[in-house]
């Protein structure tokens, strides 16, 4: 298969290392590229457009065809718009632990409102936010211990927010034939209630798609990345 | 122990006999019915009550006593009616990511409007229907892969819906001394709401019941008939 | 790791003897309390602050810090007033299948109203309950064989239902700088609807915390010791 790995935020393109090799061990092809705004020394001034055009234009730049879209986290909306974009490319769209967001609504409109206002107040003068570690490693690096989850801390850089306040045109997405995936690992505790949970709370937006669920939590591609790699591969198969 | 397994739409009960032969290796007594309007050429026009009725008859004919009665889907409904009929003969009913209907209703009250909206729209005229490879494939076998998909989907026949559509008479089920188990298979995404979900969404109205939870879609008897036995054992036991 | 382990209604000290023994080999300290009001041959006329002064007291009296302090079900409210009391010699709270409540809540205002009603109309005149075991062997020890479940089940004694009436004093509670872990076991079906489940039921009231699941009933202490033991690490480390 022909995998295109979408980080989340705080990540970029290397995140995927370890999920990568394994994928490639097993035969598939593996695009991982960082987003504009992420990574070490990036301009963090980015709108959402220029974020996933990035995206579409490596597929296109590529002639990437027969593509599995993979979006982790923040990366959920970047597929969705490179599914508007590029239909005709695309094999499936694989959501893992992702947003799934509604036509006119922002990302921020689909987090818990107390996490959004956090977020804001947590925010630099730049519009940048850095995770506290206490925060990451509990919420986010759960099945993990100390060490893994202080390495993969240090793989995080400042996120720029506003792309995530920004209303996002999604005409079309609902009806785009493009069969969908949501990857689900089951011990993430990001947003514990239900109605923002990754499964069923983001998933359900989706409309009719295939559900694999794996143990682990938000950085699995860190604290298990052969079981992602597995996974992945059950999510994008056929 | 002495199982009575009925399957659910779709399915006829030879789509059991994977399940069967591990459950008999084991020691088990199994009978596996395939209820009126089910099976190639089956008569499709049919009531809820001729459909109950055949269960009941088979347990009233054979004399079966201390019975654990398994019902797959929708068979969950069909023996909440035979427990009604003869309470006396079971030992434990075992809803296996199964309907539970309320008093009045019908199953199609428990399913999200837009599904059983759906369900109409796709019947054929004499008022069957058959279920699209894409949603059963993704929907029903999504911890499977696609020769284990098609292998299943291959059993399949169409469906009467009049019978899902029937307001039910369930007095006094609810106050029935048979024990209740629901053997959920947690990657189950038929209906992905929490409200529609099998456990919890159809199993609290269980009243008091034993869970037992396994890995795998609505199909496991497909997918995990192994696995699925050795759940069926830990439902049905004392 | 400094474990101190608070049991549950009906249950006493020793009830953690499995549990206990596994941490010791993997080189942990373990206290297992039995409070006021439980165990064979206690005065059942206790009030919440007798029973949580019990385990504040047997911190100070052994001047035990950096304490790992898990409550397991009724457990979980009185970690909650002894981390108020005595924060500075806490490392961590531990929650398993645990209450959490509310400042001017009492426990049974977060249990389904119908399973309150019943607790009080079961109760002995002395104000105890005693559970019958065709609940606690289906709700409680459903990961279970019979044998396990019998062998758990005599070791419940009389549980004085008072203190889990009382509006507790949590002022501060939400407040306090102890981090938190939920230790999830993913079978437990005491209470099936998603309000009234372990987790995220009662686990979102504690903000933030580490998510830990495991497979198993409420009573893995019994059915799963080493597991259990395994999972109380994790949950309970840095």
């Amino acid at each position: 298969m022909r995998f295109v790995l979408v980080h989340g935020s705080w990540h970029d393109g290397s995140c995927w290392d370890g999920v990568a090799a394994h994928l490639r061990d097993a035969g598939h092809e593996v695009h991982a590229p960082t987003l504009p705004g992420n990574g070490a020394d990036a301009k963090r001034d980015v709108t959402l457009d220029e974020t996933c055009a990035a995206v579409t234009d490596l597929l296109v730049a590529a002639d990437l065809r027969d593509v599995v879209l993979v979006g982790h986290s923040f990366g959920g909306l970047v597929v969705q718009k490179v599914a508007l974009a590029v239909p005709d490319r695309l094999r499936r769209l694989v959501f893992h632990n992702a947003y799934v967001v509604e036509h006119g609504r922002s990302l921020f409109d689909h987090v818990p409102p107390s996490a959004a206002a956090a977020f804001g107040e947590l925010a630099a003068p730049d519009g940048t936010l850095s995770l506290p570690f206490a925060f990451f490693r509990d919420a986010l690096t759960n099945d993990a211990d100390l060490a893994t989850a202080l390495a993969a801390f240090a793989r995080m850089t400042p996120e720029p927010l506003a792309r995530a306040a920004e209303p996002v045109d999604l005409i079309g997405f609902a009806e785009l034939a493009v069969p969908r995936s949501y990857l689900h690992a089951v011990d993430d505790n990001v947003f514990p209630a239900t109605e923002f949970s990754w499964h069923p709370g983001q998933s359900q937006r989706l409309g009719a798609f295939r559900l694999v669920q794996m143990p682990g939590g938000h950085e699995v591609l860190f604290t298990d990345p052969a079981g992602l790699a597995t996974k992945l591969v059950e999510a994008g198969r056929d």
